[in-house]
């Protein structure tokens, strides 16, 4: 029996699935955070190329992926589908456990799905540079290696935190010839005004994401790019599952339960949104969506209209939400610390389509180690969650006398994270859980829209 | 046309090459580096289980891959045979390039091969621990992986200067549950011996082979264990060279010439000794082992017989070398600073069949960045060294007017790597060659076999 369903190039999907046209209602609209209004395309355009705010709101099920971003996802795609067969063993399972793993990529993750389509489509429009904020680093490597495929500039804005935790992830944007600053920084007057108040600020994905924006805002060469949360981002992901549904073909298994992380969800979005298509079509599937206990989004925020980040300059969105000035604890898979989700993910898990669980990160590093030492791939602490919930799935199900296939996105590995697991060896990783009146603080400033 | 030739698992070759008895003379017996006796099975059995000890000099030119073997080679092979198609466009050339990308093992390197298989004849004849050394760390990492697979502990002497300079590839190695300490140590007669004239010294893999010799030797549960150099090294490594002639078989294509990096000349040989033997039946097809100027053991060595180790308790062996007491400068390609080189690549150097060359540092970083800018991974600085010599191939052949097809070996990634990168762009990293004079005094206490 293979262990990899290993797919030819010749089979990497070439159209993006985009499930707002299956969805049973309608999404809702963006609003301006400065009017208050529904946002139109002339709203983003100062941020985002035409083709990608089309995309945002399209109606098409299916879009067509540019030759250009193909031959760029030749590069890696497609991604193997793995059985976990060692894992499995280890575990002394009956259950199945598959995994799709996007670590394969130049970037280390799923994050160079998007990347290299929106580098294309601002290449295309004419931009020179693009301004973004990275957590973990994963997506501001992704988005540096994009826009050096496409001579674009690339400015990073990498919460500070991550950006001393993580030095590699900073030295490998630096191989694809990006500038990468620690934020908040004292380039934009979103950083200075943390600054003020917090000069030893740790930074955030809400501030990198206000920083980011302001650059591009205020630049007309350059445009801002978002590595989760949009539509088009999640739609771009699918490419995960799309692949995943060929591969599954060929095992003579289906997943009964599919498994992500979420910190905006576009990974999560990536692997299920196909599947969920299905589901909608008659199949029988679970989705469960994973997210940090340190920053429960999806578990204990509020389905509510709220900012996209910190200082209010990027659009508000219906999402579940844990106010845009809430402030994670600096646990050690910082692409889910984000106080938001994707409005997408938002309305699956809040229609009962999507479950959401929340882990704590002493779990998540076990499942990491046990995966590592079977499967032998050192898993990024991010991905670790989508493990931890997968193993979790499936002693359930065994437990239940119900054995079942248990599939999950491995997003990215952990190479550039070695340092976080050292830490964990040291003890000097805690469990944090998130006290509710942090939320409850983080809560009062929301726009109050309908 | 598919960038990214890949095989299903049934495809894993199922016996390792033997080059031995296609030699056209007969390799020279290793000599007891105690009585200067030629060495026998009883002399190894200390260090080495049986079974390698037979391989070692093994008549048989298929050697059967035990399934044990196998079933954890699968968790990563095959690898992929890639053709270099972006960084052809981006040089401009005529000539192929493809290589063969060993970097996808959970060890990031080529290293697993053999690692895995030393560590189950080891286990299968009882024995609890290994004891090892690693320069770059890579050949450490392939070695905890391998040990905690089959249940072993797993000791590592890690050259001071790697240690230092590769934090992350300590900690891979403690994920899986090895012991790791910067040689020269306390430890061993060796390492105290070292420390007491020099307490700051850097290490050398010469050292850390005598240290790990010295702990296995001294104790009765514990087997030394050998990344490279070695002839079974070799050939648990031909897996690379057997699976490129089945994937060049599906391109049309036939190399004109192969390129390696060489340290100890385990990678170099696994790419090569297969082709070599295609070679010796009649094909045209060139060789070329590329070694780094601080450590040009292949292209200024002498041939001659010397001690593998600078403590002169490893085997004298027959074969290029810099002098056992050589101590190269502390180059970003630490698994490259080794005074010898395996004994039949240096045959086949000798014979003519394996050109070698010798570049600087500085131009393997430039290739390194050009590789990893257009065909999206970043290669470990010793594969760098393949890289630039491909690269040197390709344009060459153009310049003749010739455009050839020229195959590389990926020998690993670079992620652990990135602050010898960061230190390249802070303009850190000089080119260091060698000076005579450091040959010359290496060479004064040669064994003088014959």
């Amino acid at each position: 029996m293979n262990r990899k369903i290993v797919l030819p190039d010749s089979e990497i999907p070439t159209s993006w699935y985009n499930i707002i046209p299956d969805l049973k209602n309608p999404p809702a609209p963006y609003y301006n955070p400065q009017t208050m209004k529904i946002i139109g395309p002339e709203d983003l355009a100062p941020l985002f190329p035409m083709e990608l705010i089309k995309q945002e709101v399209s109606a098409e099920r299916e879009i067509p992926i540019p030759e250009e971003v193909l031959a760029i996802y030749r590069l890696w795609r497609p991604t193997p589908l793995i059985r976990a067969l060692n894992l499995e063993q280890k575990l002394g399972l009956k259950s199945k456990i598959y995994y799709k793993y996007e670590g394969a990529s130049p970037a280390g993750s799923h994050k160079l799905n998007t990347a290299i389509a929106q580098a294309y489509y601002n290449k295309k429009e004419g931009i020179a540079r693009i301004a973004t904020e990275t957590g973990a680093g994963q997506w501001g490597s992704a988005m540096s290696i994009a826009c050096n495929y496409f001579g674009l500039k690339c400015t990073v804005y990498m919460v500070r935190v991550s950006y001393e935790q993580k030095p590699y992830r900073k030295h490998l944007m630096h191989v694809f010839n990006a500038e990468v600053f620690p934020s908040p920084t004292n380039r934009t007057n979103s950083g200075r005004s943390i600054l003020k108040d917090n000069p030893n600020s740790p930074g955030s994905l809400g501030i990198a994401i206000s920083e980011a924006v302001e650059d591009a805002a205020t630049h007309a060469d350059t445009h801002y790019s978002l590595g989760s949360v949009l539509n088009h981002v999640c739609m771009h992901q699918t490419v995960i599952g799309l692949e995943a549904k060929k591969q599954f073909a060929q095992t003579g298994d289906y997943p009964d339960v599919i498994v992500g992380c979420v910190g905006g969800g576009s990974n999560f979005a990536g692997i299920t949104f196909p599947f969920i298509k299905e589901k909608m079509d008659g199949k029988k599937i679970r989705f469960v969506a994973v997210e940090p206990a340190a920053c429960p989004t999806l578990t204990k925020g509020i389905y509510d209209f709220d900012y996209g980040d910190t200082a209010k300059m990027a659009p508000i969105a219906l999402m579940y939400t844990l106010g845009h000035t809430f402030m994670p604890d600096g646990i050690h898979a910082g692409g889910l610390r984000y106080h938001g989700a994707s409005a997408l993910v938002s309305q699956l898990v809040k229609e009962g389509l999507v479950e959401a669980v929340a882990l704590k990160q002493l779990e998540t590093f076990q499942a990491a180690i046990t995966f590592a030492q079977t499967e032998g791939i050192v898993p990024a602490p991010e991905s670790a969650h989508a493990i931890a919930q997968a193993i979790n799935e499936a002693k359930k199900a065994d437990a239940d006398g119900k054995p079942a296939t248990v599939l999950f996105n491995l997003s990215g590995h952990g190479n550039f994270d070695m340092a976080s697991y050292e830490m964990y060896f040291e003890g000097k990783l805690k469990d944090i859980e998130l006290p509710q009146k942090d939320i409850d603080a983080a809560m009062k400033d929301r726009p109050h829209i309908k």
